[in-house]
């Protein structure tokens, strides 16, 4: 009836002592490594190094808290629906960050970490011929331009700061700025890297490949929610929101009934 | 229409700043605080200092992993069904981080949160009532022993160092321990604090409130989750965990049909 | 390693047939049971009659579809961020529908099924002492009244209606409506059951447990979430009410920076 | 700051009335059609008549159950963890019903609804070209053969039988069929439609779009998971399929160390 041994090699334990991908949980690990750490540690297979570390962090913290998003309205909705599981509202929150959400993170860091590897590639080429491929297919260009952040998203030089500052600073920022200067020549009107092309520069930086970018959200957001839940608790909003939205709607029907 | 203004007191932005409880994210916060201060920081409304940073990580640090639990064989078994959506995998194994789960957890916070807050009480006493209490009422102390952490959960000790040394192991430490020290000697065999009396103890040195414990396990296991998908993917048992199950399951009918 | 059978008593199968709860599912349920009587099946442990068939579609289709509720708001929030998982939209629509939004259903199922089971009780000095009793304890009655739909919820007449044409209007609608002809005494103006105070009313009747009522409601729903998904992915609204709440709570912040 | 009206087709109401999609709740739909009727009407904008209900009703009770699924499983370990939240243990189970699980009836019914559509094209050429192109891609053809239901797989022919019997078993069922017998001659060996590949057919029949069958199968398997959460409640496996996943994957580990 067995056809394949169930195994994991994430975590096992001993009566004294608990090991999480082979390192020692109480003499290596805790007290050591911080909790964004121990996340790169369970993403990428290895602990972070002192860099790695600052910009780890830094995404995480940028991807964390955007306001009123519609995760957090979904968390905040849920939790006055059923005040008795916070998890469930963290849940929903979360269910909502796929390929609309997180795809133009995505995008843009599939996008660097598939552009030509050539070491002597002439990047600004390589960044024109991008943008034209993007014109000529009429999509989107990813991780470019932010429609209230003008004309700069102050989280994308900031990011691009902090790897600068821990010698992270290397070829997929490089070819993003490019990108971002292509596609200003190419409209006529200066055009930043926004948040989401900055992470996936820095992203790719240190590594991170593109599939797992989304998971970086998820978890950076579920520290969020966990404070939309608290102020919906403390301060409603949901019933308001629901309300406004239901009456709007009913409001078009009952005109002339 | 409007009955209440929609509020919301975490985050707001201008066009050239963006702010998260009143911080500037890219001025004073990004760079500057990790993964797990800003989670503090959006969890207690305000930021930690050193001490309090290092106590909380570790709390994280714990709570993030500890192999096949259930929160995740259900996330296993959800992206092997539902493979283009990782957010809902993560969303499905939070679901489960309920009264079962991080009830012990809750529980032994709520127990060291309530107990009778006269400084001068004599914690032995306090310590020896309670366990006096749970026993007249037939009910389980929360927070201490371990069916294979045996004689001691190797992550109590730890967590209570990592207090001691940050100035944070005080009252509610003290009291976890000499609850364990009541219980033994009610039972006549040595009875340690477990992981989870630990987190409930220095959670409320830092003073996390009870009510928000869950809030943390449910964070930290969402980075973890992210490990166990990755790894789903990259060698499944999910199948083998299903087909295992309902091949027991059909087997009991199976016979003598 | 196995200290207890994994076992099912739901569905079991041989190579050429096919059982639910004993009942061969080619032979004896397809084509003869509907969706509905199928749910009743799995949640009772036995198929309904036809009585109860129509009761039980009847309390099914009234609660599959309330407009915009934060149920389906949230469905719709959801497939905006994540068109790739229809399934984690209902999932996330559906985990709101906890102790605030079932719990007058449920409440109202609890308070007629635990009421004094003798059958010659005075079932008009029963109800006058449940609303005494609330009354002194400051709780609102569940199952009576409605803020909009006034002075008759009509849901609740065509409910007992329903089940007085198929001879299941029995004790717990008498009671249920006693109990608002009490309010109403109390009260001052009349005051009627709701669609919720009927519900639990007529599942009562066809002896629906009071715990397994939020089920019901569970799986109705998940059907009429499927049609708001739908809707939204032909006239989207979520955008819409995200940007709302967002501005709305970003401008007390704006002004005056 | 209002972009866009907020509207909604699906429900609206008057004080003394509640209109879904145009027709009168109480008037029309309550007592008058059942559960699945509805959710017909819900999916597909028009009310089924009786030989589409009987269909559709079975193509949903064919859906609800198959024992220890992995949706089913998930189910359980979630009300295990969270018993305060029955609605989020269904959310759970549903989140994994996504490409993998459900690819094969999506692929079927595309298949179908997307092959030549010239009413005197000769279906069995058509099938055979469709086998000879998936056979040249090296992909599995979706809605046929079974790995346990040998050689048949009973529910096929009992819902071609229903459709039969109500005047619907036209040229989607024919050409499923004939794609099962130029598999078969491909082979070798008799090869015969699935579940899966009879519910693409008379789902298409009845003019169901292939990008909403996987709605249905969400919807009808909602039903099903209140049945395994109520198993679980009474009968608890899922401590037990936890324990051993965790302590086979914990062996590996512990041998040596």
């Amino acid at each position: 009836m067995k056809r394949k041994k169930i195994e994991s090699a994430i975590a096992w334990s001993l009566p004294d002592r608990i090991y999480v991908k082979g390192q020692d949980l109480c003499a290596d690990l805790l007290g050591k490594y911080s909790f964004g750490d121990m996340a790169f540690f369970l993403l990428m297979d290895r602990l972070p190094n002192r860099s790695e570390s600052m910009v780890f962090n830094a995404i995480a913290v940028t991807l964390m808290e955007h306001g009123l998003t519609p995760s957090a309205i979904v968390a905040q909705l849920t939790i006055a629906g059923a005040p008795e599981a916070m998890q469930a509202a963290v849940a929903a929150g979360l269910s909502g960050l796929g390929n609309n959400f997180v795809g133009s993170m995505e995008g843009a860091a599939r996008l660097l970490q598939e552009a030509p590897g050539d070491p002597d590639a002439d990047l600004r080429a390589v960044a024109e011929r991008i943008v034209a491929d993007y014109a000529a297919r009429r999509q989107i260009v990813p991780g470019v331009g932010h429609p209230f952040h003008v004309p700069v998203d102050p989280r994308a030089p900031r990011l691009f700061e902090i790897a600068r500052e821990n010698g992270l600073e290397g070829r997929h920022c490089t070819l993003m700025r490019l990108i971002a200067d292509a596609l200003s020549a190419q409209r006529g009107k200066p055009i930043g890297v926004n948040a989401t092309g900055a992470i996936a520069a820095v992203a790719s930086e240190i590594g991170i490949p593109w599939k797992i970018v989304r998971g970086i959200g998820v978890m950076a957001r579920a520290a969020g929610l966990i404070g939309h839940i608290k102020e919906e608790l403390e301060n409603p909003i949901a019933g308001e929101i629901m309300m406004r939205a239901a009456e709007e709607a009913e409001s078009s029907h009952a005109i002339g009934s």
